[in-house]
């Protein structure tokens, strides 16, 4: 009887689950809105269908187990949702336990872009390493750091939390306490946000900064050089404390990669020895936003570890 | 037979070499200049006569092998120094393997900033954790990082060079072709420039800023204020980025703690939500400038590993 495991990716708008083969093959998915209106009974009973629609479709085939992907801080050990700004009513509460007790099956909540990192390794950009940091650029900035060909958590699995590396000791306050978090300087709402600054223009999406850039407008191609050199001064203090062959961009950005990659790499270039003198690459995820499905779908195959 | 190790410590200015038993006692140590103005050829031989002199009292008894910690750039696979400014004659030069022949012994080349986070992982502070990060203060700041018990190397043995993060996108420039390195803003040598550019005194030693510190010179305190600053900001950023139980301080600028503690620790508190929510502790490393020497000695007993 072949094994399969279900992956689910729960964001703040939409959430999408997925059923793998052992083998890395996508048998099914479906999406659905999270509808966080519904309450924190609604959002469960929403995943709980989800999933159980997906294993109706493979009766007679052993669920090896249940992946999901939430973003935000994570207690791994608890199955707890600490802080999570786009999932407020799922927080401080044991939701990994409410879930598996319902589906009868074991669960594993893992941070959304820990399972996106861990999906590249699995069968994205990462397949031919042991060793990567992911920086995802969505709304905020996620990241996940494989070490080994596993997940990096820390002591309580909030390891790899890069969206909130310091890049301007006297930047843009965060949620998290900081100021001049990556996050607040380099993910989509730092666009939106400097685009309103530099008068751009109000509420300018980053497709839209983007298509500025493309015609050659002085302002949104500055708003992106500022990306890339927040990015580059965390990727190159990433480099210079890991030294690992490779470090890959993912997340709703990646399209405007030609924006603001080159200022980007310049930095890392210039500011990491280790960069210069390793086979360090610094290159583009390619399972887009499947990335954290397939993350999530891995995690069943993974022995748990808590370090 | 019982088995005993020896580590060797080079510095810029002198070179320690001791032999420990295999459970960690200091059975031996001895000290002499490095004598870098002898060249290469010098340097090596007075590190071969230093571990023979050692191994002249252990006649009869097994040595597992030599380790020895190097300040500088290293890669580990091929045994050589990249980039080192205190040992400059040394570099780009299979030195391990020059030591190894002469000794007919084992021996492992590290970088002294990850020997002396072993050391302390081995039997010092660190004791009780399998996971930590160490910078250690000096004339630079290096850093070791202790991932399951065991140095974390990277690609190229290059991981943990701490003092390279960024901690001031437009701050002062440094060798490595970077601006605003931790090194640049919190080692003894931007101590001394610091208390030179705010008019506290032309090359007055950290200890003597710390005494005008401690009689309440309020510029001598402000530079271990920027000192902490500069220190808390990287360590903000390295607790989330690895959610460790423990990051220890150690190096020759410890014994000012009390000037720059307080201000370090103020600035992790309110920049990492990771610190505020888990048991992550900073602290003093306890073994002192000997913390290198046990690294390098417990080097033997680990298996190479190159990630």
């Amino acid at each position: 009887m072949s094994s399969y495991t279900i992956g689910l990716d729960l964001g703040g708008t939409n959430l999408r689950a997925a059923a793998f083969s052992a083998d890395g093959q996508l048998l099914e998915q479906l999406a659905r809105p999270t509808d966080i209106a519904s309450g924190r009974e609604g959002v469960i009973s929403n995943m709980v269908e989800a999933i159980n629609s997906l294993r109706r479709l493979h009766t007679g085939r052993h669920l090896l187990g249940v992946g999901i992907g939430v973003p935000g801080f994570i207690r791994l050990r608890e199955g707890i949702i600490l802080n999570s700004n786009n999932l407020k009513p799922l927080e401080d509460f044991p939701i990994r336990e409410a879930i598996a007790e319902r589906l009868g099956t074991p669960v594993i909540l893992e941070n959304d872009a820990n399972a996106a990192a861990l999906g590249e390794k699995w069968q994205g950009a990462g397949r031919e390493v042991n060793d990567l940091v992911m920086f995802t650029l969505g709304t905020g900035i996620g990241g996940g750091i494989i070490h080994h060909g596993r997940i990096m958590h820390g002591s309580d699995g909030m390891a790899g939390e890069l969206g909130h590396i310091t890049v301007m000791p006297e930047g843009n306050p965060c949620d998290c306490g900081n100021r001049g978090c990556l996050e607040k300087h380099a993910s989509a709402t730092a666009l939106i946000a400097m685009a309103q600054l530099i008068r751009l223009g109000d509420d300018l999406t980053p497709v839209e900064i983007a298509a500025f850039a493309k015609a050659g407008d002085r302002r949104a191609v500055q708003v992106f050089e500022a990306m890339g050199r927040s990015l580059g001064i965390a990727i190159a203090s990433v480099i210079n404390t890991f030294n690992f062959p490779l470090y890959l961009l993912s997340g709703g950005l990646l399209p405007a990669w030609e924006h603001f990659a080159p200022t980007m790499l310049a930095e890392v270039e210039s500011r990491s020895f280790t960069y210069r003198n390793s086979h360090a690459r610094v290159e583009q995820a390619t399972l887009g936003n499947l990335a954290g499905l397939y993350g999530a779908a891995y995690l069943p195959h993974l022995p748990v570890e808590l370090e």
